[in-house]
């Protein structure tokens, strides 16, 4: 009777909803900024915090070198071991975006504060209130709320708390390509990702992967004077915008050879679903004033970001950029690309071929450099009618009184790919934030409905698991 | 008898010659930046010395008020006014470049200073020791010497020194405009140019001028999340890159459209003049890192920098250009152009020609903003079998030992055109700065031997005039 078990959890997350906030509150308090270098003990901290946490749920508990910081590694078996149970594999990370500025926080970003959010709903305050703190603990309370009413899970549980998540992916990547036997679960839960509006839950069923490159063009060997040397001169800023501009044909698309091979076609069935989701595209779009979709011609503007890869230009330099004017031809421009990758798409050949693409375009007296960046990271989708996807909309929709949408999203989580690629795994990903939870920005926010409702739904899920 | 008239200057000028330097240091300490907006009283005390130093000579000497730094005006009549004498205006700047960043000067730019340069031969050093007070110095102690010997010059003399030559022509073309009658002379004399090499002298018989344009492309309100936005969102580094990339066609030709129409083309006379002059374009540009002429097909490097137009990037920014990668799509970009333009092409219309073709280029949800610069400079050429092309020459020849190479310029000197569009005037530009004389730069310098000789090519030009 799934049911009345869950109704005592649920009892359970309420009557201990205080102590759930004190606990998390406890855990904020850490400054666990993996990208500072002067803050590896504080990560270590959030990392042994972790560990006697799950040590109060009767886990098992490991903190395990990696490449980077510290991952927790937490299992917990069936009162029965019963080889029938599924194995979840909940992942989370602990560390957090940098506070900097910190005189923008109305409170210091590591003393929580509970208050009024500008959405008039009371929140917890504080660096990684969302990101990925209070998410990943709806589900350890929802875990702790059904222990201590049942005295086990209806699943093999391996818990992954990483500390790079906001850094460099490799090192998990790293990790879990070291630690197959270890890890391979039958799903990776989640708590990540954001709430489709207020009070319309979400699941997200595809992330874009991203590669970054930086080229630089040297022409000159020191800026000239236009007057002195402009004709004869090679100008590596037009040579730069002649490449910027050969990355895209008339309708938008990519003009990298071989880019849009290995996309599967959208098929009229995902294009109904996507004009079904409750998605206003103008309002997206004019929310940030544009009113167009730019992209490639064809698709809307939620296709585009949910299901279609891109070649971006994100900085450019070159020259004088002062006030006035300066007339100079100069030795130097550089810029910036990242491209947003779907499922299918391979990075590394990507990669090599907008290097081909950009030497093509090179004329003489002309050198590139490239500086890769953003790791090689794929788009990765999971089925959107899978059982799980039908065990948590469910969940949600009892929890929230409304259908999840399951969205896409344009940008990226690493471990899902990771996951995917490593181990063949498909990722759950269902989470709690708000649009204006700040996470990576002064007042980031939790909101206490969330992690409540949050911790709710998890239980619900673990109770469809239950018989 | 001319040449008993010129030793007996020659003489004078030699004798004369430590005065001569004394005189300049005076100049020099003034620091006549006219750009700086601190130093309008050091411009003013400038014009006021030199005002001291044409009285000295007995001319009649004015200060007049312009709509930007005053000019000074002097006029000297022969002894016995004879109406069939060339009426010779003069022309130099007060001005100087500013002198920062003054901590790489080895002695301070506006304490004179006599010393080795690195090309091994004795220079002064100070701001404006070569551009222009050094240079216009060369004229008038020449004028000062033949006075001292022979009481009068050989033509009417008018003598204009501006102070916005490193700023903004448009004050000097003003006052040209309104004061044509005072000012329209036979032929315009201008010491503000550079040798062809330390022992070839030069005049300049041609110059482009050159018009700026800087464009700002807006698109977003706000820079974008390139995962959340990336494909709808319009890249407005996109959108300078194509705008970029178009003006251009694959043979280096400017697409703006008329951009040629007004050109004359390049005779093969002229050509052959072009390719007979002593210029080593393959050193010129391996000086410089470059091997391969970039600019039009079809013309050599000499023909490119002198006789045809370009369209230039002089810089360009937009989005993130730190340190790593930032995933943004950005709000802005902008561009500073100039383009360097002949005899015969109209600025206003081609830039108007250019804003048209940026704007037709302009996709759904970008506006543009322009902010012109550089005034509206036209290119001009003098003819190079002029009198005073042969008179200039002889001159040079006989005090140099070596025939001056007769060369355009890749460069402008506004008042070129001025005098040429308000009188209809054509301008002798001889000059005597070096190449390493770093007139932009710290440690300027101009060489004695260029003052000397300099001084005594003016004397050899004036006794040419003589009877």
């Amino acid at each position: 009777m799934p049911e009345s078990k869950l109704s005592k959890v649920l009892t359970q997350i309420e009557a201990n909803f205080d102590e759930s906030i004190a606990r998390l509150c406890q855990f904020l308090k850490i400054p666990s900024v993996a990208t500072d270098p002067n803050r590896t003990a504080e990560c270590l901290a959030a990392a042994n915090w972790l560990k006697a946490c799950f040590e109060t749920l009767g886990m098992t508990v490991e903190i395990r070198p990696t490449s980077g910081q510290p991952v927790v590694l937490a299992t917990l078996e069936p009162a029965t071991p019963a080889s029938h149970l599924p194995h979840v594999l909940f992942y989370g990370h602990y560390d957090v975006q940098p506070s900097d500025p910190d005189e923008l926080w109305t409170t210091p970003p590591f003393a929580p504060q509970i208050r009024k959010a500008p959405n008039g709903r009371d929140a917890l305050f504080a660096r990684g209130a969302c990101d990925d703190k209070g998410q990943l603990m709806t589900f350890v309370e929802a875990s702790r709320a059904w222990l201590s009413v049942h005295g086990s899970l209806p699943f093999r549980l391996t818990v992954l708390i990483e500390g790079d998540e906001e850094g460099d992916n490799i090192h998990l990547d790293r990790f879990i390509a070291a630690n197959k036997k270890l890890l391979k679960p039958d799903i990776a839960w989640i708590c990540d990702t954001e709430m489709w509006s207020e009070t319309v839950p979400c699941l997200s069923t595809s992330l874009r992967g991203c590669i970054g490159e930086e080229i630089i063009i040297d022409g000159p060997k020191v800026d000239l004077h236009s007057g002195d040397f402009g004709g004869p001169a090679v100008n590596p800023i037009k040579v730069l915008a002649r490449i910027i501009a050969s990355l895209h044909d008339a309708k938008g698309r990519v003009t990298i050879p071989g880019f849009y091979d290995d996309i599967a076609p959208l098929s009229p069935a995902k294009r109904k679903r996507l004009a079904q989701v409750p998605f206003d595209a103008k309002a997206f779009m004019k929310n940030v004033g544009l009113a167009h979709a730019a992209g490639e011609q064809g698709y809307s503007v939620l296709e585009q970001v949910w299901t279609r890869p891109t070649a971006e230009v994100n900085g450019m330099i070159g020259g004088y950029t002062g006030v006035g004017g300066k007339t100079v031809i100069p030795a130097t421009a550089s810029s910036k690309f990242t491209f947003r990758l779907v499922e299918g798409q391979k990075p590394d050949q990507i990669r090599k071929n907008f290097r081909r693409q950009v030497r093509s375009l090179l004329p003489d007296d002309c050198r590139v450099r490239f500086i890769g960046t953003g790791g090689s990271l794929s788009g990765v989708s999971v089925a959107d009618d899978s059982k799980w996807i039908r065990l948590a909309s469910q969940a949600l929709e009892a929890e929230w009184g409304a259908k999840p949408v399951l969205a896409g999203s344009g940008g990226s989580i690493p471990v899902v790919a990771s996951l995917r690629r490593h181990l063949g795994v498909d990722s759950l990903m269902m989470g709690f934030g708000l649009d204006d939870d700040c996470v990576h920005s002064p007042d980031e926010k939790y909101d206490l409905r969330s992690f409540h409702k949050g911790t709710n739904s998890w239980a619900r899920l673990i109770a469809s698991l239950s018989d």
